[in-house]
């Protein structure tokens, strides 16, 4: 019998299901803050909410060693002030033993229907969740809501209708019969019993807390896992405010809370978390953060079926268009985006030495450059329209790399700070673009410069354009590779390009879809087929591995008489 | 458009996913050596086969060094003298790489139909396979037969048909549309690739070589990677030929041959086959073998994602009966059947001390363990049917600890040498039965002793015997667990007990069924929820990690206009 929440999604789940199977566009969440979908006072609310947060203690009933943790700072320049109960790790393990069992027996229904509550009620809770990501990632505000909620409550629902997919063809109960000759048949009757891996382990990043820690969290919850959810200790409430509503959930459906926690860190805890994560009892393990910490994990945690998402060297190859203002304009616009802060912005560009073709005739590589430069300054000459679309700089090591790479190169466009009309202390940056060549700079351009750090490279050819793309999307990985050409042998050997570096192609992109957006149920978010993640977001790979099949067998009479 | 080999075997595709879904008995492949079946001359030509490959050169067209290799030994006596082309695995490696293209390219239905026609070649040549699985794993000829031909070909048949259910879900192509409010949507159309991960290496066991290796090859050919097959030294033969007819059949789709490739190695290559298995090229590994090397291989094979079947302690669960002889002749032929050689077979049989309760009373311990050693010394009374049953032991490593395991305790049913009426120097041996007490005798019984070796076991209680067997099985791997009770409760226990250790239960087994069989299609063998194995034969996690999804998308009109 279903899970009674089971039911009540059920509608949403089959939509959901439909949708990975077409890969259309479709949405169950509202990504426009609108009043009209989320209520007239939801902004307010919301943002209520989130203040109510600042200078305390943030609430949550869970295992507790009666010290605090935490040390978020806007990157706007709000003070934050947000203490968060510490918890030994071992004793969140103990806990999650202890809530398993009765969550282990309830049963894919009941994984699935309490994911798909959870999911409802996060989505009701978007504009608290978004400032919250917001003040701890520095995205401006339309991009914090649309990321840190509904995008990722989308990519959620995803993971969890994956999960689903899965596990709806394993039947609970067969009826085995085999003839044997004159003789009656065999007959057996078998049970198939879904069992979840243990606890899962949930990394957090300081980027987008909540797009990239959901697909892990809800694919171990849809699967009948445990999960202890382990923050950046930059970005904590965005992943706080989910495990509370979490709790609520599993606590109002009869289960024990404890099927979530949230383990606060601080920035000195990172020996703490590495022995978690080699812990027995962790089999899942999701991470988003560096090649080093995730390498790490790949290289130790042999307990534990672990998934990643690194660094990754993102590219845009230009070998013709038809109108450069407009291809420049969607390439402005992606570097700009959250100041490039984001796995899938473009860092590399490569143009032919030579320059390229376009509507208007042959355009050297200077006048393309120079096209590039222009629309990412004009596209940030209003201050108060750029840092809408900048918002600010997360760390202090984004900030110490833009400095770092202004020494890599001629610079196209350098890097200023702009004063924020609303947040006088916030940390805004516009992008750096340097001018590099393909013949001398290699080493420079082939590690990821995370944040708002782009190079415009000149190539010998296209063909040694896509060769680069594909080799260094191979070799250092890549989430995302751009095309610009009017030339179809061109984008055929994009699209070779792509499968040998295993990246997604986005081709000629000149409208209002960029290269560093995906979308949840069409677009595969990573591959797992190059170094920047070893899974995608997400595919049957994604969950297949969360849960295991024990059956038991036992004789029955047979249902047909001998031959 | 479907590849026409895709098309010729498509109703047995669907046949097999429909076996899959409902996880009833099915098989297209005759299990008993018909020569209504397989043809009146069949085991005549498929002997003839096999003997024609003693004393030489195995012949395949493959990249070879010039040296041979080659010193397997017929446990039935027989000489075999057969010689391999040695290779250099990085020259393996380089005829993948350049074989890898055009079979990427061809697409799934491709990897699926290339796959299916070897199978179905494979199928005729069962007989000449069934004896060369004899001769080297020492298996009697109908095991060899039906394990190392038709079952062996379910289960890799099993493979295909999880790799297409994953396949077939993903879309080639989509169209995405977005709405834009009054302004006209965004349209894209996207198109999705799926690509291997690249080489396969297969490392084979030399008790059942083509069982256990095919489903990991299989798994890899059906999702478009190319494969190296690596055999046991003391098992290569089934895989040569294995791969001999793989190679006709790429060769005669139009495909490089070199899509599959036999490395075959003496017992000294053992550093070189690490190596090779930390190539970067090698992203799937399936073995199956000992602890030891299968963790080591999960431990520094960082580049691939490595499938493994290890040791593990089977256990038998007594607590009561209503027909004690039953039981018994049923237990006596797991522990029979090929000496014990199988990774399925039962090790550990736990009986209280107190007794148990038949259908004609109470009966105590040491006559339920005199049940179990007279109903093993009837089974082999007579040498022709003991040897048919038995087989003949597959290395020295087995019969030396038989030797070493008489000192661990009370001896049951001694081990004894049986004459083979046919082959003179057959190295047979009868199984070894002891009495072990759970009070004293942990650290012997929580170990694997692989071959005719098994231990009854006297417990305080039922409740203790499946601790101990939940407890075995999670820390030290079991790929059975079967138990006999009369008692309801016991039997929901045991079921606890077995989701526990992550193991498959079997249920009061008195007929002719057997603990240390699996069905394919139907009996998941191998949990990946305990560490006898990290995967199950077969089930979405087998294969859903074998191929990535790369994707490409591009502007198009809308479908729909404006609102």
């Amino acid at each position: 019998m279903n899970h009674p929440l089971f039911s009540k999604h059920e509608d949403t789940l089959h939509k959901a299901l439909d949708a990975i199977e077409t890969r259309g566009f479709w949405s169950p969440f509202a990504e426009m803050p609108s009043p009209k979908v989320y209520g007239e006072s939801a902004n307010a609310e919301g943002e209520a909410a989130f203040r109510a947060h600042l200078n305390r203690t943030f609430e949550i009933d869970q295992p507790a060693n009666g010290n605090t943790v935490g040390s978020e700072a806007s990157p706007f320049g709000l003070p934050l002030g947000i203490r968060y109960p510490q918890a030994n790790p071992a004793a969140l393990i103990d806990a999650a033993a202890i809530a398993q069992r009765a969550w282990r027996d309830a049963g894919p229904t009941a994984w699935i229907g309490v994911s798909l509550e959870i999911l409802a009620r996060l989505n009701r809770a978007s504009f608290e969740i978004g400032y919250a990501v917001m003040h701890t990632t520095g995205q401006a505000f339309m991009m914090a809501f649309q990321a840190g909620g509904p995008h990722a409550q989308d990519r959620a629902l995803e993971a969890v209708a994956y999960a689903w997919d899965q596990l709806r063809r394993i039947p609970a109960n067969a009826h085995w019969e085999k003839p044997q000759g004159k003789n009656p048949p065999l007959a057996m009757r078998k049970h198939f019993t879904v069992v979840p891996r243990g606890t899962g382990l949930v990394l957090g990043c300081c980027t987008f807390p909540t797009w990239n820690g959901y697909p892990g969290l809800f694919a171990d919850l849809a699967t009948g896992n445990t999960v202890i959810v382990k923050p950046h200790p930059g970005a904590i409430l965005p992943l706080a405010i989910t495990v509370r509503i979490a709790r609520e959930v599993l606590r109002e459906a009869g289960f024990d809370p404890n099927v979530v926690t949230l383990l606060a860190t601080g920035p000195n805890d990172g020996e703490q978390v590495q022995q978690l994560a080699l812990r027995p009892e962790i089999k899942l393990i999701d991470f988003t953060g560096s090649t080093q910490n995730g390498t790490w994990l790949e290289r130790h945690a042999h307990q534990a079926h672990v998934f990643t998402e690194k660094a990754g060297v993102n590219q845009i190859v230009i070998d013709s268009v038809d109108d450069i203002q407009a291809a420049a304009r969607n390439i402005a616009f992606s570097l700009a985006l959250y100041s490039g802060q984001m796995c899938t912005a473009p860092q590399n560009i490569y143009v032919p030495r030579s320059g390229i073709q376009t509507a208007q005739g042959a355009m050297p590589f200077d006048a393309v450059a120079q096209a590039l430069a222009t629309a990412v300054e004009k596209m940030l000459a209003d201050p108060a329209k750029a840092v809408e679309l900048l918002g600010a700089i997360q760390n202090d090591g984004v900030m110490q790399r833009i400095d770092a790479a202004r020494k890599l190169g001629r610079i196209l466009v350098d890097s200023r700070a702009i004063a924020h009309p609303a947040f006088a202390n916030a940390r805004v940056r516009t992008p750096l673009v340097l001018q590099l060549d393909a013949a001398t700079d290699t080493a420079q351009f082939t590690q990821e410069w995370f944040g708002p750090v782009s190079f415009v490279i000149a190539t010998d050819s296209t063909g040694q354009s896509l060769d680069l793309a594909a080799r260094t999307a191979a070799e250092h990985g890549a989430l995302t590779l751009s095309v610009y050409s009017t030339d179809d042998s061109v984008i055929e050997a994009a699209h070779e390009a792509s499968l040998r570096g295993g990246v997604a192609l986005s081709i000629n992109l000149t409208g209002s879809v960029f290269v560093n957006q995906s979308a949840a149920f069409s677009d595969f978010h990573g591959t797992g087929a190059n170094p920047a993640a070893n899974a995608a977001l997400t595919d049957a790979a994604f969950v297949a591995n969360r849960f295991r099949i024990v059956q038991s067998r036992m004789h029955v009479e047979p249902k047909t008489v001998a031959a």
